[in-house]
């Protein structure tokens, strides 16, 4: 069995996510998704972690092979802990690529034995990113065609509260 | 009447944003000059959002097709209440477009019939940025050929009183 | 009244040239399509500069401000010629803009009146190029949702006569 | 099953061509190496296409699921004549990025149930390609450590013969 | 005598920095190492001014021509002080690249007589950034192989402090 | 003495390549142009060598530390021969960087003990490339701006005679 991970902070998961997980789901076994506990500049997240498991929960509910996980610690023990043979990363730009080169090579010399593989979202998708998302809807925007409903619906509350 | 806005945080206005201004009202019959309240990364600003509007306006006085405006919300929103046609951009580098790009396509999937258009400013002026200058700045460097000189005085005033 | 050159060697148009013409014909009074001779590699084209000067005017016959020419010599001396305040790009991707970002201040430094504005095709058209639809034409795929009918029936044309 | 294509001119096939099969062949179950009649600019190569199999299958011989075919016409058909569920391709530097990308979408859009997915060489290999390991050669560099032994020596023996 | 100047935050100092040094040093006469107070973010530095100097000079201790030195204050002016040539800086990728143009360009404007020059770690140290590095030796990581002993040290000190 | 190799085909000779050579004989003892018998992509150049070695003598004849020469062979066996630490290389863009990039760790992997160093020319100078000199000059634009005078002449002498 071929089981590969699939990490991120996904505050929120986007419509470019999802696309990534349904391409990721038909090429292993299964997908574990991995939640990391902050983003990598440890800023804080709009949604906390238990709100973003429950959203990822609730996206991927209809997808067979998928699991939602919590990743605190390196992402290679937890490539490891869950017996993966690869991580997914999706690509949106090449800037986005420098750093995700970066990261997958800094993996990879800890552990040799975990491929990073790297998939293309949908190209109108290209453009998402959860910082834009949550930016549109801080401002009031419609945010319904980036990403899913029980999202939308999230972010209107986030910031319908502040 | 055909009418473009021009956004950004300018904190300051550079040289470079000016010389944007400069190729843009040969284009179109208006400019509006969209001022954001914060910028992007919403960390604070070093000027006020009533300090860039002077500012902007004192260099922006002697263009007779120009206006200044104050910007908080959605561009798209802003560019619609304006009827604009078009938004404008300056390009500086490219890590640079790759964010430009991912914005224009953002509004553009959120108002189609407004079209961002990038344009080039003078080579002399591609290495400058609003940070790079208030960074000089600070630890006492001459901004002279950077800024317009009312921008270059107001520089000094900000760091003198720190 | 504002002009502005669409230059490039169509050979053959696509999809994504014409959304770049479309975008264009709204910010401009009037918009001339210059047909290089050659591209600039100086390989030989595929269609020869009539077959491509009939297929743009058959593509763009509905569309009323669009003029079809043929450009020979240095574009910014086609430019002035025809009065143009702008010559107009499409961006596809970035090392496309380095390029595209180098001709143009060349073009600048010649006659610094023109400027060079750059429009972003729709996203979907982002990967197309004539140099791939000609590659798979030649190989014998279906190229309909890549250029306009007439172009692909030329296509067709051109590699059974192979 | 799951099986993967993995394209290329392979003229000659590099260290860092067999590091990419040596990745792909732990996430399929079958790898399927496809050599192009001709490259993509369709200049002529330097070893014919009989010569360019013997020496994939000469390098491959020791890998288990690994098989050589021919590849003319289009790629997504070939993919689809072999049951393939994905298209491999290395990634070696930004630039390559940008061609691989817009090949990736195109072939997507002619056979979206073929995914490509994007694999890292060996970071020491990020600078082989198949051009650069022929100009050493040419010039008679030692490329002992840019390619398998027998491909070393096939590019002596070319050389010499001219 | 031509003296360099290596300009930096060093926090802390990687297998890369010290690459470069290495490379500089048979370039140039002396090469000063210069420990900018802190970041360009204006972020707190993980290890204080002190112990960075420190690390430094335990790190360089066995290369002859090597000075340590605290920098604040522009960077141009910094050099002069120092009677320097050049400003030596590392490339790892090319978003790496853009800003560092940038940067290079401006001090170039403030003074011309001082020139850039870009030199290559290593491929192997690529990926290498003293960011990355914290953020595995904060999830408890081994960065044994990408940081000198006495910085992995260091590391494991702060990280256990906390 | 450090001496530095500053290798390229000038087919012909621009400012750009002029100003790099000025930079470059500030930083060592001596510097050699070398000119290489063809350009990489063995395309016909259109100056002969004599012709290049004849236009690359006048231009540098007020330069006291440069010597011109002509380059077959192999990089590193030119560098090798002339006792040379350094090849120096000129950055024009981000596209050009990739390649440098993978050249110079090519040629590094040849010859550790030769360093690759990168100088920027002057901002002005960064859209030039021989190639688009000659586009110009070819059809009958004015090049005095982007070529020493010597080169203008014997551009118009090529072209007239054709």
């Amino acid at each position: 069995m071929r089981r590969a991970i699939y990490p991120g902070s996904f505050d929120p998961i986007t419509n470019g996510h999802l696309d990534v997980i349904h391409r990721a789901v038909r090429l292993f076994d299964e997908l574990v998704v991995g939640i990391a506990l902050n983003d990598q500049k440890h800023t804080s997240t709009l949604f906390s972690l238990p709100e973003r498991v429950s959203l990822l929960e609730k996206v991927c509910a209809g997808i067979s092979n998928v699991r939602v996980a919590t990743l605190d610690g390196l992402l290679v023990d937890f490539a490891r802990a869950h017996h993966a043979t690869a991580i997914v990363r999706g690509l949106r730009a090449v800037s986005d690529f420098e750093f995700e080169f970066q990261m997958a090579l800094m993996n990879r010399k800890m552990e040799p034995l975990i491929e990073t593989i790297f998939l293309m979202p949908k190209e109108e998708y290209s453009y998402l990113s959860s910082r834009i998302v949550k930016e549109i809807a801080r401002l009031g925007g419609n945010v319904d065609s980036f990403v899913p409903g029980c999202v939308a619906l999230a972010l209107k509350e986030k910031f319908s509260n502040r």
